[in-house]
């Protein structure tokens, strides 16, 4: 009981303001756990984490700012956790919910009623792409623009912070308007980037949620002490009056979200408006946007004017009701071009959404005498399915604008040889500041990189007054495919939404991809390179292929080595080289002073590790020690030392489609695949997988003739279908390479012939499942089987 | 075996090119049916019907164009059907749908995918209204907007002509385009109305759909034969490359459906456009619609026209794909002031969808070099849940546009207190042609009253010459509720979109409807009236309220009464009434020559009940010449002969809200109910029910106390609460009026008091449920109960 009562008293302690270094998800949910009291949910990418944050501490018993624990339900699907938020407000009960792309779609039905009923909630939406012709767990505004018919408000946020701020703003304006909002953000590149963050105290939250609007909203619920009928069916006399009564609701909601953003501005600092507009006050040519992307258009126009353009940036925070007065007023007098960006398709409009949006804003400005800019407006499509979206793309905009016949309808970011929609852009230009560190990491999908980065970041968002970024790239592989982690961290707030291209420090924690990927083109001239090598600091320069060492001396770079998995075997860590690699960034990056970041890590090792024991903690801490003392400089001549060049990517027996497309998705160039690559309707080849030749194995199985009593077990259970077992004429040995293993068949079939079990060790993972079926040859020892991991 | 096929071959009897007088959603399953192989159904209203032939279709073997017979199946939701769509059509069969309101939102995700995967199909939508403050299950447009998003066609229909016509073009087009299609046409106002229409023959079918075309469909279908992938998972590298792959396809549609139009009307004579406009040429005002109003809108401005004005309209045929360049084309130069109406509403948009469509092609097609009109633009919303849209409230939209600051986002055929959007109308104004005989009947609910006006338009519409026109108005609360039949027969085509207010003739099937309707205010001058009432003819008179006196003789009414439930009594029929008072009706309402028409009432009776054998159809020849006999004018003196006004709908005692809104409803006047009266968010008191006194009972349960033996069933199982018992202190009789029924209380625990069964006549259905129930006194005499119905 007194646990319980310790747990609860631990768990319920407040939050004071502070900052955080979090990602998106946990930014909202921070928020949204706080100030509801019920919370339904049926997790989706890339939303999941929210309801997954919420469920753990509705278990753990954290508290609201009311002191109670919110209820969370998971449901059978977005469907039904519609269906309980209406059941749960109509109940009285401050409601939320979390969701993306098809989930948003499965929960239009009840959005309708719940608007309709003018109930008010704040939902969070880690926007997705909607499946097309493909699936994709990426963001763009598909989902949230095939769910602005509903009548909910829709409030976007731009970076964590305002995921964050927005989350209690959007929560405080409906319980005030009564129209549900649905505040949306980036999946992935905000719901999933982890940003230094200044969190909402409880008091904060308090201050915005007026008790009042909660009260009044009890008592807007179907009750028995208080009987009404809500739901009823209407006819063609009576339901056209009803529904117009809700007008002055909608009317008043825009000056309603904006008078909440001023009281939180007034409280917090963080000042927002319906549209934010960043520029130079007499801009001729505004670009207009909403969601992350509008930062980097931020950085991009400060950097333009600073050049001398006259740029601007119109950020759309409330999207729906749409204010037609205050987007005129937040335009610059002096705008004569406007291109409206969309993060959505809608094939078949006359244009995107946001696009008509603004053209008929512009229409009515002038009936309504708001005496708006005479403009000319182009829309274009960008960032599909979180497809990058970087300064050199906006400076193309910009500079569409300025040609005397722009596109209209044009897209963004890739090369469009069909329709040619695609504006051009500058691959080589850097806009970013000098005071900005960055860093890339190459990983392999559950080595740890990932997870070190971010307590990396932690570290130096939360422990100094840096700012800090990360974004983690995975490939859709997953275990044991590649990750990028991308690190920012400067002084100055951080507006770069997109990925680093010229790093100060490039690390490669597994060694294969210097075969394979291009990880030395992400380093800045001068910047330090790190790499993990089964090699000694003294021979791993020449293992290295031509172009990777031509680039190398090319970009002079500062080039250390070491052999991570030796020292933590030696550690005794296992395979784990997270920490090691970690200990190798503080060293030698600069973000922190060596020994301050030696420090720092130390002092993560025994908090993380603070319930497992002592000799844990020790063995981390050996390992920190023994990685500084096993990293060496790798000194390079000045010119390449070998003529073996990367192998392509795929073998030249591949067809042709993975030769001109697979392959370039695999060398991690997709981007560069224009149009006319793809099918019209997601239609794709089959048994293209077969030439992708992953060499991720760390360990192999290698076959002892000897032992195989011919079982099959290890080919049938291989998941990649990388061991095959075979009878054969003996005739067919002819010729084959004397190291080529075969022995005879046990079989009474095929007498005489012979049998062979081979591995494709470029196809194998090295998951031991067909060492672990293997039979022992000796019951008293089940080491001794055909098959051993080397 | 014989039996079997010998169906089978009539079922499949091939349809020839002919006239047929049948609903728009059988027009459209007419089509729909015959050019599919799967229809995965999820039935809902008003769409229902479709799904419903389809499946007796199937059940019956009736064939294809093809000869082969569609498998219809039923699956346990939308979500179900569309996804049984997808997999259909990803397996080469030509699939269709139907659906309405929230069953479209449950497509909306795999609409997305079918769409992507540029899958030709066309499904058929009857639109209804999305379910926000209330349900509804009338129609308007906001399902269909609600997934335009998805990247479907949408292809609008005005009529039940144009619903038959464009479900065959929408179908060839999307085999051609690969743009999967939605067909929609007014739900209920469309669905639900009969038509005479020329039926497209299987030869006109087989012209139309290209069999190379269906083949091509068939060999994009995944096949082991053919393997591919579709549907896969693709990242930021190449997702938005494949998505924007889809361009050519959207850009061809327009053409693509235009010639399929054309190709139509080469054959059939019918021709549409994409955008249809009618009007003057040189027009200064125009308004934009699309679906049934579009008629009422042609048919007023050719009024408006032949006065001396210069109105147009543009019918919106293919609303998505969106060309521009047609709808700039389609525009008389002349055009100055442009309203686009929409039926439906987006709150928190910056106006509704076809509105900021038509402010955005105006704008982009001055960049286009199309040289469009300068002109000004309003939208208003209009029709919501199938609110009557009038010519009165279409000339209210002209003269709106004529005022020099009109209003934007007005709404019409409402009266707006509270936001003051609506514009006024003239409520006296006509347009009906002189030609046009137009009839309302009053029936009551499955009293047979709208079968027999189907039958007669069937009559009408199939075997003489003249165009005719039926709609049913329903009350919600179906059976033994109100029903008004519309019918319109006329020379030429009927545009008259909406109910009839000034009609040649009226019938009231139902006598107790002349104490609480205003009958005779559906009564043109000089009308006929034909009144069922169980009174002689020289009685009849003198049971009519003051009100109903002064209305018939102020118009001069040409008025007949008939007995029709003693005459049915007499014929054999029971409580069937429809074939007398049909009867009576080609009797004196003049619409075929009286011989003609009781001919072919006889003829329609021998067709229906062959199969019921000689003595049925003789009974119901009895009852049409029975009818004919007691059928007898009624002569009314000059002024009103009694002083009784009809009584108020609802009780002096009900509450405020009763009084004011209920009651309104009550008397079919809820179309007169402003904005104001109703609550902002769906909220409905309880309790109002107990005010509506329906009265509607034939006969009532009449208790007998001696033979009561207390046992309190029939309260027990009154459906309606309408039948009541009481013990009670014998005090209380006191004062008790003399014909108060009550008996000494048999229970054993309050001696000495009284006991009385009641029933509440008003309330009573004459269900005869208790009736039922009531245990019979005598064993051997099942009918001496102590309920009787009188």
């Amino acid at each position: 009981m007194n646990d319980t009562l310790a747990e609860k008293s631990k768990s319920s302690a407040k939050i004071q303001s502070k900052s955080l270094t979090i990602d998106g998800n946990e930014a909202v949910a921070e928020v949204a756990y706080r100030v509801n009291e019920v919370i339904a949910i049926y997790p989706i990418t890339p939303s999941s984490n929210m309801g997954e944050f919420s469920d753990e501490w509705s278990a753990k018993r954290r508290t609201n700012i009311w002191g109670t624990v919110p209820e969370v339900v998971e449901m059978q699907s977005e469907g039904g956790a519609s269906g309980a938020v209406h059941g749960a407000l109509q109940g009285g009960a401050l409601t939320t919910t979390f969701t993306s792309s098809q989930g948003l779609l499965l929960m239009i039905p009840n959005m309708f009623k719940i608007a309709g009923e003018l109930t008010s909630m704040c939902m969070h939406v880690a926007a997705r792409t909607v499946a097309t012709h493909a699936l994709s767990i990426f963001g763009d505004h598909s989902d949230i623009n095939a769910a602005r018919s509903t009548g909910f408000a829709m409030l976007s946020s731009n970076s964590v912070q305002e995921a964050h701020d927005m989350a209690c703003i959007g929560t405080a304006a409906a319980l005030k308007s009564r129209i549900p909002t649905v505040h949306f953000f980036d999946g992935f590149r905000t719901s999933h980037e982890v940003a230094k963050i200044s969190i909402l105290s409880d008091d904060d939250l308090r201050f915005m949620i007026d008790e009042k609007l909660v009260r009044e909203h009890r008592a807007r619920a179907l009750s028995p002490e208080r009987p009404v009928l809500r739901g009823s069916a209407q006819n063609p006399d009576v339901f056209f009056q009803a529904r117009e009564t809700v007008n002055p609701f909608y009317a008043a909601c825009t000056d309603i979200v904006q008078a909440a953003m001023d009281r939180f501005s007034s409280r917090v600092g963080r000042s927002y408006h319906l549209f934010d507009y960043v520029g130079h006050p007499e801009a001729d040519k505004v670009v207009v946007l909403m969601g992350s992307g509008a930062e980097t258009a931020h950085e991009t126009v400060e950097w333009m004017n600073a050049k001398g353009a006259k740029t601007g940036v119109v950020k759309v925070r409330l999207y729906r009701p749409f204010s037609v007065k205050a987007f005129i007023a937040a335009l610059p007098k002096t705008v004569r071009h406007i291109a409206v960006l969309d993060r959505t398709k809608e094939p078949g409009a006359v244009g995107e959404p946001l696009y008509q949006d603004v053209v008929t804003a512009l229409s009515e400005a002038k009936t309504l005498g708001l005496n708006p800019p005479d403009c000319r407006v182009i829309g274009g499509r960008y960032g599909l399915s979180s497809k990058e979206f970087t300064p050199a793309m906006i400076k193309s905009v910009f500079d569409e604008l300025g040609k005397p016949q722009p596109k209209n309808h044009f897209t963004c970011g890739i090369i469009d040889d069909v329709s040619h929609t695609s504006l051009d852009w500058d691959r080589d230009l850097d806009i970013e500041a000098d005071d900005v560190n960055r860093s890339v990491f190459f990983g392999l999908g559950a080595d740890g990189t990932v997870g070190a980065n971010k307590n990396s970041i932690k570290i130096i968002g939360e422990e100094t007054p840096q700012n800090a970024q990360g974004y983690f790239v995975y490939d859709s592989k997953k275990s044991g495919a590649m990750t990028i982690s991308h690190l920012r961290f400067g002084p100055k707030p951080i507006r770069s939404i997109y990925l680093i291209k010229r790093a100060s420090f490039v690390a490669c924690h597994f060694f294969p991809f210097m075969e394979k990927l291009d990880v030395i083109g992400y380093a800045a001239p001068g910047a330090v390179f790190l790499l993990n090598a089964p090699y000694a600091a003294d021979k791993v320069w020449d293992t290295l292929p031509y172009e990777v060492q031509e680039a190398i001396i090319a970009k002079k770079l500062k080039f250390y080595s070491i052999d991570a998995a030796s020292v933590a075997e030696e550690a005794g860590m296992g395979r784990r080289i997270n920490t090691i690699m970690q200990t190798c960034f503080f060293a030698i990056s600069g973000v922190l002073p060596r020994e301050e970041a030696i420090a720092r890590i130390k002092g993560a090792i025994e908090k993380t590790y603070s319930k497992a024991g002592q000799k844990v903690i020790d063995a981390n801490f050996k390992a920190v020690d023994s990685a500084l003392a096993h990293m060496h400089e790798v000194k390079y001549p000045a010119k390449p030392t070998t003529q073996r060049r990367r192998p392509p990517a795929v073998s030249s027996l591949a067809p042709d489609f993975v030769k001109k497309v697979t392959s370039v998705m695999l060398s991690n160039k997709g981007d560069t695949l224009p149009v006319s690559a793809f099918s019209v309707d997601g239609t794709w080849p089959l048994s293209t997988s077969q030439w992708e030749k992953r060499s991720i194995a760390l360990s192999v199985p290698v076959w002892d003739e000897k032992l195989c009593i011919q079982c099959n077990k290890c080919s049938l259970v291989c998941p990649h279908a990388a061991i095959r077992s075979k009878a054969y004429d003996p005739k067919l040995l002819e010729g084959a390479p004397k190291t080529f293993k075969s022995t005879d068949y046990k079989g009474a079939e095929f007498k005489g012939w012979k049998f062979t079990v081979q591995n494709a060790p470029e196809d194998c993972t090295g998951c031991t499942v067909c060492w672990q079926v293997c039979p022992a040859k000796d019951k008293a020892d089940a080491s001794r089987k055909a098959l051993t991991m080397k």
